[in-house]
């Protein structure tokens, strides 16, 4: 097949004047509002042009389908509400122009996706999540967003499009190209990373409870201080972390929730997340067990009320290796030397992919590793030839 | 003189009708609200009663004037929005049946002062700030409460009542009974604590500034993060300001703030308060030093930014010495064995008072330690060993 980078770096930019953020090529663009949906019928347009089959489930997954059974290509075109204009959109448009070039050329057969709310509107990876039947569109529907509109009524807003299910059986893998959303590439100077596993999280929320008190006449003796509860927690947990983890391993608490909240007041109680991501099951497994042992033992000794919630957890999805070999040698034949093997560090849609099908990602660079930003960017260069990587290893996985 | 224990609790027992809350004991009678109104209009018609001569000045403090110089007693009668029957109102009614018992005894002159806001409709301690000359009713004007009512506006409620400045020339030394709102003499069995010094206070807010980044793609060592930034700072803090402290030495972290504050975020930026109380200037220099050390050679170390916002100061505020001896010879006679010395951890009226006159004050022990709650209470026998402590030591102390 011949690919034709100017039409897809046109494409591109053209998916980018949808929800336009005005601040650098920034876009806003949640799940079912209006830019969203107009520029998921201009993708269908597009898809149509390309002599491909438009189909739209009920969940607002858009596939543009080769007839029999075919290589899905694609990621989201959805975004973030201060989003950038590649973060998904790269995948979709790059599966796009691989697709209709192979077309053109007579094969191989070649599909494309765009998934719905994979940025979280709703809950994060949703349209993935329904379609590989991980989430029902029942539950799904309930899910209400900040603003409390459910998925139910949002969906409303392309119901007339609608064709009905799409068999994932007559695809025989699906690839994703997406950008790191990490720094790694950029720092490291390369310009392709070929996805090992999408790692998996956990989190839990702690609640300590300890005794609301004047801070000028409550001697540290006899305080049960929430907050210093939680400062030893986390001190601790950053002495006994390392010790499991390896380099790409992370734990973050990104959220904390003081009451009564004023300095003048020892703080009677305080809310707090820690999430930790990695690649491998077992370490994950092994951290929790750090984690719960260390939160206990000290809100034990310090006399603190402790409750422990767990939300939902994501395992870490491995890549089907016989797509990411034919990745690696895509990669090696058109950037020699300049490409790695990489777990990824976000969530994406191939991870619940990989769960019915065989499934694999290629990342490209994100300049400075800055994401979910209007600032988010990717050297056009390094975009072409990441469409160049996907078409080749395409070619070679739809072709075997 | 001959004091009237049951005249004393009747009176408390009625000025805890204005703005009973309805849970226990409890008061809401925040500074210029109906019921604190109404409650300082009550006052002034039982000074009435007790041949005392009525001011009120424009802050819109009370006196109960005796002819001549004279010794001053009292507190406040304003509360918290939740707050307890005897935070201040028990200073002010102790204050009450010594002046009147006095009176009815041919002397020695004795008057009754209840400050305005005390506590913090507008800022602590207010009145006594205004009265001393520490605060001009100028700056006061503007401040404002939680609702944007600035203190010139809510003083409109007693404006017709204002008699005009009252001299602080006219006093020999002041007296502040108390319940301690601490607790030391409720654990310890005492009756009856005599305020050696009231602590000062000094509180920074730092802000520290990081990078905020995905929680899945941004690895530990590239991370910026600033709420790791203040667990290090709140950590360091707590190995080092033990070595400073004595055991009524406090440090507090009473408010954070996280910005964006979610889970799968690391937190770009983080602030939170650090407050330490005293009763020696000297360890208040010596806490700040390390405070300020630490907190900026860790930021430095993590490449975080930081702002450090100085909240104003509260020097510690020594006790009058011929006063205090006053307060130990009545407290050994009346309950030997059964009082200490002790700092006062809270502020009060008598800080700002012992700026411009001896003044001391006598604390009563707070049950459980409670206070600026509806639970906040002392038993009624220790009630009237403190108005008789209080009443001895006034009876010295004025006659001398």
């Amino acid at each position: 097949m011949q690919i034709n980078p100017e039409r897809f770096l046109g494409d591109l930019h053209q998916l980018r004047r949808f929800g336009a953020a005005g601040v650098g090529k920034g876009v806003s663009r949640p799940a079912f509002t209006k830019p969203e949906v107009e520029a998921r019928l201009w993708l269908a347009d597009r898809i149509t042009q390309a002599d491909l089959k438009v189909e739209i489930d009920h969940a607002g997954n858009l596939f543009g389908l080769s007839d029999g059974p075919s290589l899905l290509l694609g990621s989201h075109s959805d975004s973030q509400p201060e989003g950038g204009w590649l973060d998904g959109a790269l995948g979709v448009i790059a599966a796009l122009e691989v697709a209709r070039s192979a077309k053109e050329a007579g094969g191989p057969p070649i599909s494309v996706v765009s998934f719905q709310d994979e940025e979280g509107r709703f809950g994060a990876t949703i349209g993935s999540g329904v379609w590989t039947g991980a989430l029902s569109l029942a539950e799904v529907d309930q899910l209400c967003d900040a603003n409390g509109v459910t998925y139910a009524a949002a969906r409303q807003a392309i119901s007339k499009h609608v064709t009905g299910a799409v068999d994932p059986a007559q695809f025989t893998g699906f690839i994703e190209p997406h950008i790191e959303q990490g720094p790694w590439l950029d720092r490291s100077g390369l310009k392709v990373g070929v996805v090992t596993a999408i790692v998996g999280f956990r989190e839990i929320e702690v609640t300590l409870t300890g005794e609301q008190n004047h801070a000028g006449t409550t001697a540290m003796a006899f305080r049960r201080d929430a907050v210093q509860g939680m400062v030893a927690i986390l001190a601790a947990l950053n002495e006994q972390l390392p010790g499991l983890a390896d380099t790409r391993t992370v734990w973050t608490t990104g959220r904390i929730e003081v009451s009564p909240n004023a300095a003048p007041i020892v703080p009677g109680r305080c809310r707090f997340t820690v999430q930790w991501r990695d690649a491998d099951d077992a370490r994950l497994d092994a951290m929790e067990e750090t984690i719960l042992a260390m939160t206990r033992q000290i809100a034990a000794d310090r006399g603190l009320g402790l409750k422990i919630a767990h939300p939902p957890n994501l395992r870490p999805s491995p890549m089907d290796a016989g797509l990411r070999q034919a990745l690696a040698n895509a990669a090696e034949a058109i950037c020699p030397g300049k490409w790695q093997h990489m777990p990824s560090g976000a969530v994406h849609d191939a991870g619940y992919v990989a769960r019915i099908m065989p499934a694999a990602m290629l990342f490209v660079p994100s300049i400075g590793g800055v994401s979910h930003d209007f600032a988010e960017d990717t050297d056009e260069a390094d975009l072409v030839l990441g469409l160049r990587v996907l078409a080749a290893a395409a070619e070679q996985a739809a072709t075997v």
